[in-house]
């Protein structure tokens, strides 16, 4: 077999989702074998051979998991984190988040969108779903650093079709750039902030455009009792009306599902994005995990925007996804190993609609590849690969990244940023992105 | 100034507890110097001299906070991490950890203590209040390693008064030892593994050994529950009765404490110790901290032991806390910073009933010290550092890491155990220690 690229004797870990439920499958002493962009062997270390121009990696001491997938995020959003804490949800929109974004220019978003992709790879992130604005400088990111990306430019509805438009145009320049690594779909910003005939307008657009939506929806009890209380509709019915369900959706959050929005999310082509570290802060409460399970309707887990969850960390949200869950139905049992890993592996794949390429490491799929350390005192013993994975592992043990067979991150260092270009360029901006100016906001919260 | 050691340019996080609040007080560019085992000054960088014998640590770029106090653990369970996951609270104790903990020996003690300690420093603890068996062997771990300890050892009322007495033996011989890192106390298990008349005890010998008494209490709604019903009586008014409350004490967990408590509380020499990522886990619930604060019961941080919780890191506990009493009330403004901030430092000090010597970082201080490296990006940029440290920092931040005026970690390097060795007689414990014989386990958790 023509390697590209050979990782020798790691320890393997993935999830097989089998009808009888979920279960951590870890393989001790393997080699992974990559040619071009895809995994094509994991087979007992030995067995696969390196010709001479084969990148040999090696994987003693290392645990290969497939690459973490960020399901929702608003990457530049990095620049503003710790400005906006112990607020209400409120004054986080109209007092801090909207305010500050106002103060972005291109330039801005695009050294943001560098250190927040420098943080998810050193983290092990290998894909992520943006929802941001001036997103040609995150594409333009996405680009260098070498991530894989889903990448909508968001659109309020106060800014009109024009603006929907340019969104489109965003999609036609970027579809399938980078080899592939850059799918583009559209981004209308939530059914709170885009009147129906907006949504309905955005759908036909996607349909146009063969691509998918990417929207926030039913994050807090009050939007979805505001929604009824104007519409009769519960946001996810808005969405079901407005056709934007018809499409293949990302729908961030949705804490909140109404009884009745249930068989439409199970009919759609959907995923959930899941970012419990937000929801815990902003005291939102939690989705009902449990019952998307049961049902087979797909969640992934996501960090959101580093406002609210201060990190772009999806081993941390792992974690406090288990620790939510059990927390809320106050039974131990609940969300169990195997149950967390398949949301953090399939289940985050299924969300970015590529759940046959990613989050499996098979043989077939895209060699997007995460080692961690496994010498740490902190993962010692290691009675329970999958347990020391949620539990105890950090996102400093990530040693190793690779995206589409191309290695990112090696024994910790970023081999695609220049971090400390990055730190210096983001330094000189804070004193201006920090300020405030009343009454400047790209947007309202409807209280 | 005759300074043993200077540490040079740092900047400095600390919380000022003031009657209208708690603040954080951030200071860039500062020196502290300390002579022998204490603060002796906190000065603008370049204010300090050292001597020639003066060691000299570079603070650039680094952040110095309060060694961080871990309240209340069970260290060698490190041994066990990963092996009771997904169970009950009736499992975890009957099925797993109590039939587990029949294995060990006082040496698997030993180098199970000596694990828990390398991960303690390497996450920046400096202290920590331990609650387990075989402490001899707890006690020389401390001894080798640097840290600074408040020791019990754990006796059941089924174990009867010689037991006790033999855990009063253990306070003799190690009270005050390692130049006074080492403070011993009495560690009846709980009320609801103690009758009466054995708390009534462990009191009586407590005041004649002149120390005070680390204790489980009110863990569970079901513990209390049940105390009525055998007792008539909470389990803080059975600590009550018993005496136990006329001596200092740290109460480990208390999540239930009913309206009749609180006054026996406030009236005593006492300090909860609260270990957020185990309620979690294991679907407990919370504490009132809110309720607690206001009442100023001193409340800290603590781990618990690696079986519930996995890790013994006290910054993830400190982000835990936050995120759960704000999801608990669902109010994001519930838990600010400072607050915190102010129970990780000061109230973690008062829990261990060190608050003179420990939690300030000031002049006439002990030299418990962490620096923590700020250049990573995920800590990019530094809006405010409190919510950084709280909300963005991780363990592998801890770079520098001092005890008692001696420098155990630096750059990140364990200077006091050999963590290959300690990893290497772990791993050839494990076959042994995972095994559970049906029927064989120290104590019996009551149905």
């Amino acid at each position: 077999m023509e390697l590209d690229l050979l990782i020798q004797n790691c320890d393997v870990l993935t999830v097989e989702v089998a009808p009888e439920g979920p279960q951590v499958r870890f393989r001790p002493g393997m080699d992974i074998g990559v040619q071009g962009a895809r995994v094509v062997a994991v087979e007992p270390t030995g067995t696969l051979r390196p010709r001479p121009a084969t990148q040999v990696i090696s994987g003693d001491r290392r645990l290969a998991i497939p690459g973490l997938i960020n399901t929702h995020a608003h990457v530049p959003m990095v620049l503003f984190r710790g400005l906006a804490e112990d607020v209400t949800i409120e004054a986080w929109f109209n007092d801090y988040i909207w305010p500050l974004e106002s103060n972005l220019t291109p330039e801005d978003v695009y050294w943001g969108a560098l250190l927040g992709i420098a943080e998810m790879i050193e983290a092990g992130i290998t894909c992520v779903a943006d929802h941001y604005f001036a997103m040609d400088q995150v594409a333009q990111a996405v680009v260098e650093s070498g991530i894989r990306a889903n990448l909508v430019w968001a659109v309020f509805g106060h800014q009109g079709p024009e603006m929907l438009d340019r969104t489109c145009e965003f999609v036609e320049r970027w579809q399938g750039q980078a080899d592939g690594r850059i799918t583009a779909w559209l981004g209308p910003h939530a059914p709170y902030t885009c009147p129906p005939d907006f949504l309905r307008l955005a759908a036909e657009r996607a349909r146009e455009l063969g691509v998918g939506i990417h929207i926030h929806v039913a994050e807090t009890r009050e939007q979805v009792q505001r929604s009824l209380e104007q519409h009769g509709r519960t946001p996810i019915q808005l969405l079901a009306d407005t056709q934007i369900l018809e499409r293949p959706t990302l729908l961030a959050h949705c804490l909140y599902p109404q009884e009745e929005d249930y068989p439409l999310l199970q009919a759609a082509d959907t995923g959930i994005a899941h970012a419990p570290k937000t929801y815990l802060k902003l005291g939102m409460g939690t989705a009902p995990l449990a019952r998307f399970w049961e049902l087979d309707i797909p969640v992934g887990l996501a960090t959101d925007g580093a406002v609210s969850s201060n990190t772009l960390d999806i081993l941390e949200q792992l974690r406090l996804m288990a620790l939510a869950q059990k927390d809320a139905v106050q039974d131990p049992t609940a969300m169990p190993v195997a149950q967390a890993l398949a949301i953090a592996f399939q289940g985050s794949a299924r969300v970015v609609h590529q759940a046959d390429a990613l989050g499996h490491l098979a043989p077939g799929g895209l060699a997007d590849i995460v080692l961690l350390r496994q010498d740490g005192v902190h993962v010692t013993p290691r009675h329970d690969p999958g347990a020391n994975l949620i539990y105890s592992a950090r996102a400093a043990d990530v040693d190793t990244v690779i995206v589409h067979g191309r290695v990112l991150l090696q024994e910790g260092r970023l081999l695609t940023i220049d971090k400390a270009r990055v730190q210096a360029e983001v330094a000189r901006r804070l004193a201006r992105l920090a300020q405030r100016v009343p009454g400047r906001r790209i947007a309202t919260y409807p209280a």
